[in-house]
């Protein structure tokens, strides 16, 4: 057996990606901060009862569970860091107003999401919580959309949806958990057949509106769409009041509409957002409401919040090239390698990176790891000369 | 049950300590980068067979396992980051000369090693392989001596010690490995009279040699202490030798030297050492020799390397005095609002914190998260103000 396999879905980052997640990681939490967005460090583990509080079956299916030798009950690796974060706004700041917190750290899953998805994404977000008016959604999009951009992705939609229009229909309809679980599947797939299967016991208007959801996607006419397909509840007319104030505030985002996209049905409760950038089939971003997920660890509070992949948008956004190393003489006695110190000082204190030779190693050696330079004592001056292999 | 309780030592990280975490992280990454360490971001679980090679009985009994749905074997998660990034450097790069690599990244424990410690240390740490003479040692320590003094640290003292000492007194005493691991104990304890007992049916020269181990710490004179009290062995002359050779080397870092020093006896191979500060009983960084760890993955390499627990760290570390947000109105619409907005743009340019309020919230809301200044719009100028709560 080759002892350096990994298990499959889980990799090694090596250095020139790995420093390429690293600036954007700084990149984006620097932003957060700067829009008063405080880092907070979840743990990696908890109980189950805490770690899965308010969250669906996904995401249990999704936990690796272990046993806490200390207590004798089972802890899970999160899988997830929105809750956690949620249950420290709750309970360890305890704020009456408004908080915005953000994180970043290495998630575990079970299983990959689809055939070329890591089991160990590096989630980074932003989350706001106890403001309920539709600022908190616009300031969220803002940043979302601002974060892209620092990290050089070009964002090509942003589409909003509303998992509020979808409640309305399923208990006007009296659904059932499991059959609810089935249409939800449809709808994500955009499956029509399955779903005139799956509606045909349904009463009108709910069928028609289930059936007509998938319709309810575009720029502003899938609003007026939405008007007039889906019938008029209180809930419904609510839900695209927020959704088309939302649109008003943020025109320039370009947004656009899918009333069928329901990702976060198990833990949103309101608008829910996904965005895409070019050369990548899935949401690079995904975001939303989740105001009961507090209420689940016993203090009700507005959240809204979104996430993504760090080394997801690591693969798609530019790099910067390197600018290549000095190399440096080994660190000797005598006046010369004092000089020398104070240059080699200078130089890493304006951002260069220089490496120390070590003795007995062949130039190609250096060159391997990354020296274009080196530091050559030259008519008694230290000066950078360009690195010749020998 | 109260659902937000976490499980003994694991701990979330708040707000102030949070960031005081991530400078230093910052610090001491771009610290190692300047000097050629590569960055790598090894996985949080692998194979146990991979994970494990090399380590001892020690390290195992510290490590979650977990069965992988995918395979049906059986994956650890990490308890230690140096034995991966052997691993990388050993497969992954498998450069012929020298490899610097760096990293930063948490790890679980299954117990706490002390009453006070934490299941979840945030392991981060430098390791140059590929180099067995006395330069990669000294660059190691004077590294490690840099990342202390730049998180403001001032270390009291190293420590230097050569498992290969001991190495050559348990050989030639012919110890069975139980027996070891009982002096192991009994000398990192300092525990003379245990020491006389496991050591009465040992053979002279090495009972009085491994009774006298303990004595054989302090500065130079610990080294004399060793040569006349230590029996002629080849090895012993080497490590001695080598002790020397850095003590000579290193004059400015203020050694001492500890024989019976056998922390990384499983894993190290030759030298090994362990800075101290002011105001923390143990160790606050560990590194040394693993030359052997390469052999297990089946590539011998000379390694040196160092690795401490930043959010100890981030506790003795000074932080520095946070200069408090500035409140801005809600965005709105119109010139004034247009021209805000690019007086915020300017201030987060600056690395301010700028928070845009939300309608609704007391202004003791804000004061509660930080906000001491306020922009404010006077005689058609924004200007920033004390923030008074009302």
């Amino acid at each position: 057996m080759r002892r350096w396999l990994l298990p499959e879905a889980i990799e090694d980052v090596l250095p020139a990606e790995a420093w390429h997640i690293e600036t954007l990681r700084r990149r984006l939490l620097d932003e957060f901060r700067r829009h008063g967005y405080e880092f907070v460090i979840p743990p990696l583990l908890e109980y189950v009862e805490s770690l899965l509080t308010g969250s669906g079956r996904d995401l249990d299916l999704r936990t690796f569970k272990l046993v806490d030798q200390l207590s004798g009950r089972t802890m899970g690796i999160r899988a997830d860091i929105a809750p956690q974060v949620a249950r420290i706004d709750a309970h360890l700041l305890n704020r009456t107003g408004v908080t915005r917190l953000c994180y970043c750290g290495s998630v575990l899953h079970t299983l990959p999401a689809g055939l070329t998805a890591t089991r160990q994404p590096l989630q980074i977000g932003a989350e706001l919580y106890g403001h309920a008016g539709i600022e908190a959604d616009v300031e969220m999009l803002r940043l979302l959309a601002g974060a892209l951009q620092l990290s050089g992705i070009t964002t090509t939609r942003i589409d909003v949806g509303h998992v509020g229009v979808f409640r309305a229909l399923a208990d006007g309809a009296a659904l059932e958990a499991d059959q609810e679980q089935e249409l939800f599947g449809a709808l994500q797939a955009k499956d029509q057949p399955s779903l005139r299967e799956l509606l045909k016991s349904v009463a009108e208007p709910y069928r028609s509106a289930l059936l007509a959801l998938p319709e309810c996607y575009g720029g502003n006419e899938a609003l007026q769409r939405a008007e007039s397909f889906l019938p008029a509840l209180p809930e419904i007319g609510q839900a695209l009041a927020e959704l088309r104030s939302l649109a008003g505030a943020v025109k320039d985002l370009q947004l656009s509409f899918d009333l069928a996209d329901l990702r976060g049905l198990h833990y949103h409760s309101g608008m829910v957002f996904a965005a895409y950038c070019a050369e990548h089939p899935g949401a690079i971003a995904l975001g939303g409401r989740y105001d009961k997920v507090g209420k689940a660890f016993g203090r009700s509070r507005a959240a809204t919040g979104f996430s993504l992949d760090l080394r997801e948008l690591a693969r798609l956004a530019p790099g910067t090239a390197a600018l290549g190393a000095i190399l440096a003489p080994c660190p000797s006695s005598g006046d010369d390698a004092v000089a020398m110190q104070a240059v080699v000082k200078e130089l890493r204190g304006k951002g260069e990176i220089v490496i120390n030779e070590l003795p007995g190693h062949a130039s190609a050696d250096w060159d391997q790891v990354g020296c274009n330079r080196r530091l050559t004592l030259r008519e008694g001056r230290w000066q950078i000369e360009t690195f010749v292999k020998e």
